[in-house]
């Protein structure tokens, strides 16, 4: 029989394996200060290498962000991964969903974690990958009467400096929840990068949408890479929607890139860059708003839109030049209005087409004939109200 | 003082801590047959719904492949993770670094796991996510004399089925590996994928070498997208590369999204694919093998392919035709060859740049005018050592 001292090393013993076991190995401290030392302990060395490259000029101020992300599914966890991993300042994560193992066809979720929220088990994540980051975390369903109003609350007030986020990131799988957002950014002036992947799986996009300047949710139907599935085939009971780690990837990558080059201000922003995976084909093109939008707050927007003076971004120079105006954080100068208004035009790139018709008519055209850079909406839609 | 009973009742609960913290939670268990049933438990229900979809025949054919994933970066490591989460059938991994906390601005792995080899931390993760999967690992630089003929006779030997692996992907970050594993394919007549990413993050590429058909990395540098960095600025003491986990994680979804269409025979599998991340730009592009190219094994592919009857891929029709050439598992059929010769040019699409001379002459054309489909490598160098 074992004796007490036994039984109590055998104690000591047990307790150091369950730490060990629960700390899973070393964590990783928090960081004051954003360095570029080269050190292999550093995790932001190859971030801030950025600014020696010259691509970012203060690569440092990403702390000081607060992006939302709505939908912790296959797009919003692998986007809000990329985010922490860049050393956003804060994020909110908006699900109501569970883990299941059925997730486990697209990046980030785990199957240990099957039957937690998506909310709390990618926090617990993403706290592990980098403590710097503030993680906060609203585990329901954005559509319903009560939680909407918590919503615009929280997306209004919940910024590092207690006021709007910066920006928005739908990440959600469905028509309500993009239209509850929709709703909710355009009445409290909210830019947002909308993002979609078909569900044949193959295809996806992501659009930029800035209250007023460009086109809105209600404005148009989203634009959808052709995929010639017919959706009525789907939504059947014992039917889902296919997916694919990789379409669901490239598309988080090109919607964390565009946060990324709109929040630091490099680059060109796209305003819709789709991407279909059959053909490896990324048409990318401008959408301007419907002066008959039938969301109220959107057409306030755009009278706000037309009020101020048509603003181009300055191309940047070879050398340094002193901007224009130097209050002017945007980098932003007065044009003549005339010079900046594109040929209108009424035809889509090829291969794109309306995700759903704005008029009763279903036969919405499955794409069309000639690439552009801008369409105009109104010509668009009266052009689909024709066929 | 603590009876003995009380101290074995803490030794029994102790145990159940350490056996629940080393589990994590449920594990995934094996699964012998992918089913489409729709049901939270299945992970391979949104996979097998692209056959419903009309994407892929069959799917589950993705068991049957073996892929070799060389070097797990930040490219790499998402790569392996992609393929795994696809339910893979066998994985080789191969890689020669440790995790560092600098390596935390990618996707994948994780602080905990500093200080463990790249191949060991990645397959112990990859096999919580998916165990069907069959994964090995290869902890060993490429480069050396032993070690290049055990990869040689490792991607040679080791598929499913006791031969050569169907696709290789490289995922390296150095000139050296490429150049091996170039050689390595030119003389086992191995496909593989290149991948790469520019040094200030914000460009990248893929393609795919067949040897004989496609250029290989000996018969012309690789094309990469004019960045405009003097890399003569890097390789300093206390300098490092930037990288973001956007840029990695859309060309890891790219690599594997062609790697899938190759594989599974679906879509069309790009030769060269370019990412520009400022401007969201992508080019595409075909690149025919070099007549004199240094790798003697690369010119002896090319006479083999050239003594083959041309071919190209059948265009899918509309309704379910019987292909003509019914024991041809590619779908291939023969055409007159001169149908299927590109006129000669002799420019690559504007916004494209060769990674490095293959003269002496250091002064590459930066970019060129005229977009278009096919590069004559012949032309291209010619026009090189004329400038």
């Amino acid at each position: 029989m074992a004796t007490v001292e036994e039984l109590k090393a055998k104690i000591v013993q047990l307790e150091m394996k369950l730490e060990a076991a629960q700390q899973k190995g070393p964590k990783r401290h928090k960081i004051d200060v954003m360095s570029s030392e080269v050190v292999d302990s550093n995790p932001y060395s190859r971030l801030m290498a950025l600014k020696r490259m010259g691509i970012v000029d203060n690569y440092e101020n990403i702390r000081n962000f607060t992006v939302a992300v709505v939908g912790v599914g296959g797009v919003g966890s692998v986007t809000a991964e990329m985010l922490t991993r860049c050393g956003i300042g804060r994020l909110l994560l908006f699900d109501y969903d569970k883990v299941e193992l059925a997730n486990m066809n697209r990046l980030f979720f785990q199957p240990h974690q099957a039957g937690l929220s998506k909310v709390a088990a990618a926090a617990e994540t993403l706290r592990d990958i980098n403590p710097d980051v503030d993680i906060k975390t609203y585990n329901y369903n954005i559509t319903t009467v009560d939680n909407f109003q918590n919503f615009m609350d929280t997306i209004s007030t919940e910024s590092l400096i207690g006021g709007q986020v910066d920006l928005l990131l739908s990440c959600v799988d469905n028509f309500e929840a993009r239209y509850a957002i929709n709703t909710a950014c355009n009445e409290l002036n909210q830019c947002w990068i909308e993002s979609g992947v078909s569900e044949n799986a193959v295809s996806g996009h992501i659009q930029l949408v800035i209250p007023g300047e460009t086109a809105c949710f209600a404005c148009a139907p989203p634009l959808v890479v052709a995929s010639n599935i017919d959706e009525k085939t789907l939504k059947k009971d014992g039917v889902c929607a296919a997916s694919l780690p990789t379409t669901m990837g490239v598309i988080a990558g090109l919607l964390v890139q565009n946060t990324l080059k709109y929040l630091l201000k490099f680059g060109q922003t796209s305003n819709y860059l789709g991407y279909s995976a059959l053909t490896d084909f990324f048409p990318t093109m401008r959408l301007k708003p419907n002066p008959v939008c039938n969301d109220n707050y959107c057409k306030i927007r755009q009278k706000e839109f037309e009020a101020r003076p048509k603003v181009i971004e300055l191309v940047k120079e070879e050398e340094d030049e002193k901007p224009l105006h130097e209050d002017n954080d945007w980098g932003i100068s007065l044009v003549d209005e005339s010079a900046n208004e594109p040929e209108a035009k009424t035809q889509m790139v090829d291969g794109i087409s309306l995700e759903y018709s704005l008029s009763n008519d279903n036969d919405v055209p499955k794409s069309s004939k000639t690439a552009q850079d801008d369409v105009n909406l109104e010509d668009l839609i009266a052009q689909m109200k024709s066929i």
